[in-house]
């Protein structure tokens, strides 16, 4: 199963890799949108802009987020964006979408977006979902802000902050979100952990998840 | 009709009275839930913050996205937000949802967000969708970017630009959108200035639409 | 006299092609003069920056904004701009100048400034100048802000929000002003609405503005 | 001299005590009008808002802008505001107005603003205007860039960088300015470092300006 | 061990509750000084500021930064921090200091801060630091970008990435640090993971790591 | 003496060129490590960045920041950076680090940063520091805020306000300090007006400081 999960990761989020982004610098003008063929290996902070003359309705449009992959064994749920790796449209514009779709049981792991605030809406099923964060008067605390979810719910889980999505249901569960970045980012925390490539020295992670190192190797393995 | 227009008007962008907004500032802390009650009558950029020891999940959370309103008679549409003024958690986070439904041949009409990009996805029915901007390169001429989009299809508007959504369908259809702010703002064109009060001096109007006084005249009372 | 006022449209606001802009991204360094040279159709966020080494005060220096071009017939009134266009220094620095004639009764019809607020003062004339805003406490409501201005006087049109300026008086008048941005955007709504390319569908401007589109056709042949 | 020198800043500059500023914070909402009567000594990032339902054309408004103020003995120069301080309409709106008065030979003594690059026109006159920037590719060297502008020429200081303006003619000359800051703020660099409250040791004007003691506490006593 | 690793945690991090913070909205003024007292249980985006007349030097001070705290038994670090919260003059300025200490194998564990970037600079030891990155061509690979730090070396950890400072000498260490954010978030992930208040449904954390439940259980009663 | 102070401050703070900055514009990615061979002449706002497939965690490391360069006759100070110029990996990350060494009696000159906060804290030695502000309440007065600081104290200084450091002590002083900006900008006031190239006018000089001109060719002589 770990094989699966590690798969399932691995399809699931390689599509959400730039997922997450909210207060992206404002734009210079109307609109920028992105071109990747511009000579090389050049970058700039965000992506280059096509010649505006040749700007056309389609550089704005996206079609089949009403489909979803089939989710992955293992972790059972599928991710699909709208944000400006598939919608060129959208550069310096500072806004992305998001279609979740979930087996019964599936799970979207917990996670982080470094650039974008996340607010979803389900369109079907019923999903537990919740973010954690410090207590800000005591902060030896963490306080967890969770929820169960049925269709029309609409849930946020603010910047920075870890947060998750399981379908607690015996029936699929579809989510729509959207984030305030075109390229909000995504740390799963797990997988990034126990599966860095080159490995992290195993004592940091036995020492702060408190397992012992036989453990952790085995982690690492799952997850390589 | 046109009473049945203004309603609408009313009604539905009352709702969306501060609908979109973008490139909000950022927040100081990991989130500032809204409040309302800060002993009557102060105000400031923003909303004052609920205390965070206080914060529950449920000021993260909004039901009944789900469901529309009734699409008015005139326009044929309905808009319902989960934006700052309906979810407080939102504050200083920099992005809201918005559903909107059509019947046959419903229409909202032509608007902008002076804090927003909106992103769209249809989630029934077909639409025809567009934005206008000025020509970069020769500024005396307007280009309109438009797009029938069916299920599934997503689409941008970006910031400050003005755009319309029109259901060419006999269907009724329904669309679920985001914008990068908070209280992303909106001005619908026609209504603004036509329906100002006090009214605007027929001068000004007659002269940018080209219409004679006595046309303007019947125009304001149709929208005031 | 249509042809005229489209012609006026095209010839005074193509000047002002990206006249407004506020809240542009911050500087990375003291300046950043803008070169449109950099080899062929490249792109960014802005402009290009001229190699600092080779600036010199001309740069930053622009003549002539004490003489207008001259006022249009059919809207009377004529635009010159300060901005990132004709002023290269203002690249990154957020602000630009507009410098306005009228002839009596000249108008600046009805337009919006996406990325910027517009700040002005009377140089010479009477001039019946405002702005359209929502209602906050009562969205179903416009209110206008309108006000008769003289020599010396200074008004404030918020980011975002359509207004226009009418020369009230039968004298020339001349008005200079700012925006907080290098490149604030320009949105004409009538001409945009009405004369874009390719045109919008009659049955959205038909619906939105409560014309039989015979009257809609008219228009539209008159600003295409 | 010294005396009316000192008195003409305290008096110019007074005016001027927030004068610039650029990439403010963008705002929530349409407006936010400020307000000082919110309850007694408290204070935000900023300023209180005015219930906006009480907003009028009024708050903004500003007449006035079109007469100078005598210019003072010593500097010869007098400056007048439009910012937040004199305009409560431009809370979170970014941008501010100046008008400088200069009697022949008139200087605005160097200085910078620490929020908000400054765009001159001039009105009536001749001026020698310039800025300082550390040279970027070799920073030990200071590049001046300076000009001598003529009615209707345009200049741009670049924020935070030290800059002036000097009546070189024997005529009067009057500039109008603008500012992308609500209250860009003004470092008046002479009579910061001579006159402050209490006074700087000695040892660093002394060694900063390669001056002896005695004139250090020379000209700490004409500026305090 | 596991009690103290958890009493470290608290005392350590509880220090460091709002620690991280980066690109703050801009000031709107020179400065505004934190204050507390403003009348009870309101709330702002980050702090009141004290009347600007009575500030004093000691506003912008703060003392004993060049001692530690005892590292804690457990984890073996401690962290003392200069931000909004120790020190009130840094209220909008956007940055703040931190001072780590290490026994001999001393850890920070893997943490993230939602809303700043962290340079620091080794004062005395050796310590293997590294953070976590999504590989941007192929997001089915995490990056680890790590390092062995010895005294004055210097290194970054990006901001809302997954990092961590651990002691691999036999000897003391201490780090200075720095954060661009005068409040930039503190996510310790496996405390609040496995420790929150309330806990996490054991499914979500059994899936997300791979872990059987009665090791999920486990570690939850270790760290709460 | 003139002499060794211009080289001083020509070698010290040739390295702090562009040596502050705060608030910088937001990253669109994780990093976006700064490069400089990008074919010639061509330069955008902030730096291009080298492709993310060949980053490693050297682009984020610095050495040597334990380590002064002679403190120079004249001033009696030396300063390094850790800055966009020196450690690339900074780029878009809006921070950097500054160690600042003193000979007895040392000076760092007054100076603002243009896009920068700043924060030290003393590592050895005892510092008189300040930064100068314009009182808010009445701005035709300076108010300084000075402090003598010994080793662990904390000082801040606000964004584009004038400061300085001077060692009051007859040892060595050493102080670590961060702004939050990869390129905050230096203007030192003295030599920038009396060092400039070309040289200002000296009626400028004169008027500004009260000195005669005879006094105000001397200085030039001296800074240039």
């Amino acid at each position: 199963m770990a094989l699966c999960l590690l798969t399932f990761i691995l399809v699931t989020f390689g599509l959400l890799s730039s997922f997450v982004s909210s207060f992206d610098p404002s734009p210079y003008q109307d609109f920028c949108i992105a071109t990747s063929d511009s000579k090389a290996a050049v970058f700039v902070n965000g992506k280059f802009c096509k010649d505006p003359k040749l700007a056309t309705a389609d550089d704005f449009f996206l079609a089949g987020l009403n489909v979803s992959g089939n989710p992955l064994p293992g972790l059972g749920s599928f991710v699909k964006l709208a944000d400006i790796n598939s919608l060129p449209g959208l550069n310096t514009l500072g806004i992305s979408l998001v279609r979740a779709d979930f087996a019964p049981y599936g799970l979207i792991p917990p996670h982080t977006h470094p650039r974008g605030t996340e607010i979803i809406v389900v369109l079907e099923g019923t999903l537990y979902v919740g973010f954690l964060a410090p207590d800000t008067m005591n902060p030896f605390k963490t306080q967890s802000f969770t929820k169960i979810l049925s269709k029309g719910d609409v849930f946020v889980f603010p910047q920075g902050l870890i947060h998750f999505q399981y379908n607690v249901g015996h029936t699929n569960a579809t989510v729509l979100g959207a984030l305030n970045s075109q390229n909000a980012g995504l740390i799963v925390v797990a997988s990034e952990l126990f599966g860095s490539n080159p490995p992290l020295l195993d004592d940091v992670l036995s020492k702060a998840f408190q397992l012992d190192k036989k453990m952790v190797k085995q982690l690492q393995g799952l997850f390589s």
